[in-house]
């Protein structure tokens, strides 16, 4: 006897907004900073595992939604994420995104989850994780420029993973660095708000660029980044956004998660297509130095890769089990007999 | 006073199986596929206002995973489909699917739905779009050529849509026949069940083939082919797996929906890269012929294409208002101030 009630099989875990906060909170925002670096750091040692493939970018005046998918053979991972920048002016979030990972023998979705905040958590993760390898050692002050959604995801990640105490804030918008200093205050870290990026860079042996506009914006000129400090490029991040003076980027070793993509949408699309770069994933399994010296200008110029959100995913899946922050979904059709879809519509009338 | 309830603007509609189901039945059967193909043939009547794409594949030993997006400028879309043969022997789907719509102008989500059972409709509703354009004048009697979970959609597709009165079906697997004979009992088509190919081609003006194993099998061969038929050739649709003789296919004036993508996909893909095909959708606006004498052999080489799961899903969006068929998802982070994703995290500690 068929009734309406779904088979275990039809069911996908579902993990909302609302449920992420849950799980951040019960295992706790460092903490899960800390994993989730671990976990992006143990998939790109394995790299050559994964398939890989520039995101699938659909542009429009306003901005650009991307479908980010990979595979490591075993388990597929896509996710759906828009980027607009001038969302924020009409009260909706620049970025949104969500995600599914999928059981490659089979096809059938493993996990559905919200990937906003996912996606804010994995790329701070991923920065701290790029820093380890690249910042200079005793790194312990970092400039944060741009105080927006992401600052202070990339604050609490540094301090996490990569030991930072203090945090230097400046934004264009003076209410963006009250925003993330309140935010940041109680976080441990020594907090301290700047007028100027110049002021905000002082002392600093890492510089975080995460600004939203979407146009080539030089953010910062060559003769305010000094020998020896790291860059941590995030907000150039697709065609027309950038956030370094070119001539920076001549004097840096850059580093990047997959050249293919970033030549695309990364800082380095202002550079000659051949311009040299480290794959990040060879410094992580040995292959390639990362810092060679006190004196060097490291960049990494992070423009998000789909791994990261993989990885990200499949940590979430994992903790998942035995938690109550996650609920059935409906998603896949599964008849009694597999050739009977029509007769499973028919039975439900 | 913020709370952990999302804001109407993180949620979005999700159309489970079992809602699919219940609007099925809600709209009728029959009537939704004569909806739906009218829906996808005003999409293909401007077709050069979408972004179209090659689906993107990640193939694995035992199927593929495929995303389907595309965009009108106003709405993008995109679909999630796996293609797993060897599934239907372990008691899974070979395919399952879902599907999104979102806002072009903010990137936001408007529906997330289930499309293994919306996918078989819209096959099947485009395979009736398309002979109403190219089966010959007439037309009452369809041979079915596989009777899997694809057959009975397409029975009732052509009835509906194309006033197809009799079906006569053959499957290398006689239960699969007696299924969809059973299933196919009291919808008003006289269905005959045949121990041949041969056999079910007698008398039909329109051949379907959609058979599912994932290698080239010669289901058809050409001496079994007459003058006049329309064929409707839906189980091509995959690199290494096609249904037709060669020989036919250089006997038929071939139709497609989108050659970049059929040509790797498709029948056409034995064929030369340059072997002349043409595109539905002139056929549709009349800036191409369809069928120009009562002798000709047409052949549709349906693989599915991105547009017809837009087509749907917009038609199923457009159903839903005041109706319960759904459930709210909380799927996108809404924050009071966009900038502030960290703060809204901290609120739900």
């Amino acid at each position: 006897m068929m009734t309406l009630q779904p088979s275990r099989l039809a069911m996908v875990p579902f993990v909302s907004v609302a449920d992420m906060m849950r799980l951040v909170h019960h295992i706790g925002l460092e903490q899960m900073l800390v994993a989730l670096a671990d976990e992006i750091e143990a998939d790109f040692h394995r790299w050559p595992e994964f398939d890989k493939t520039p995101r699938v970018a659909s542009h429009s005046e306003v901005g650009v939604i991307e479908l980010m998918p990979t595979s490591d053979g075993e388990t597929y991972g896509f996710k759906y994420v828009n980027g607009h920048p001038k969302n924020a002016h009409e009260g909706l979030q620049t970025v949104t995104a969500f995600g599914l990972l999928a059981d490659v023998a089979t096809g059938y979705p493993l996990l559905l989850s919200e990937m906003t905040l996912l996606t804010a958590l994995r790329t701070a993760a991923s920065s701290a994780m790029a820093a380890r390898h690249l910042a200079p050692k005793g790194a312990r002050v970092m400039a944060l420029i741009g105080n927006g959604a992401q600052s202070e995801f990339q604050a609490l990640a540094f301090k996490a993973v990569c030991g930072i105490t203090e945090v230097r804030l400046y934004d264009i918008d003076p209410a963006a660095t009250a925003k993330c200093a309140a935010n940041l205050a109680g976080s441990g870290l020594t907090v301290t708000a700047c007028n100027s990026a110049e002021a905000a860079m002082e002392g600093a042996q890492i510089i975080t660029t995460c600004t939203a506009d979407k146009r080539n914006a030089t953010i910062l000129t060559d003769n305010m980044v000094g020998a020896g400090v790291h860059l941590n490029a995030i907000g150039g991040d697709c065609p027309g956004k950038t956030e370094l003076a070119p001539a920076i980027l001549h004097r840096a070793e850059i580093f990047v998660e997959y050249p293919d993509q970033t030549r695309i949408e990364g800082e380095i699309q202002q550079l000659a297509p051949d311009h040299p770069v480290t794959e990040l994933w060879e410094v992580i399994t040995g292959s390639k130095a990362g810092r060679k010296s006190a004196a060097q200008l490291t960049l990494f110029d992070g423009v998000g890769f789909a791994i990261e959100d993989f990885s990200a995913l499949r940590y979430v899946l994992g903790q998942l089990k035995g938690s109550g922050f996650y609920q059935d979904l409906d998603m896949v059709a599964d008849p009694d007999d597999p050739r009977d879809l029509f007769g499973m519509l028919m039975r439900a009338q």
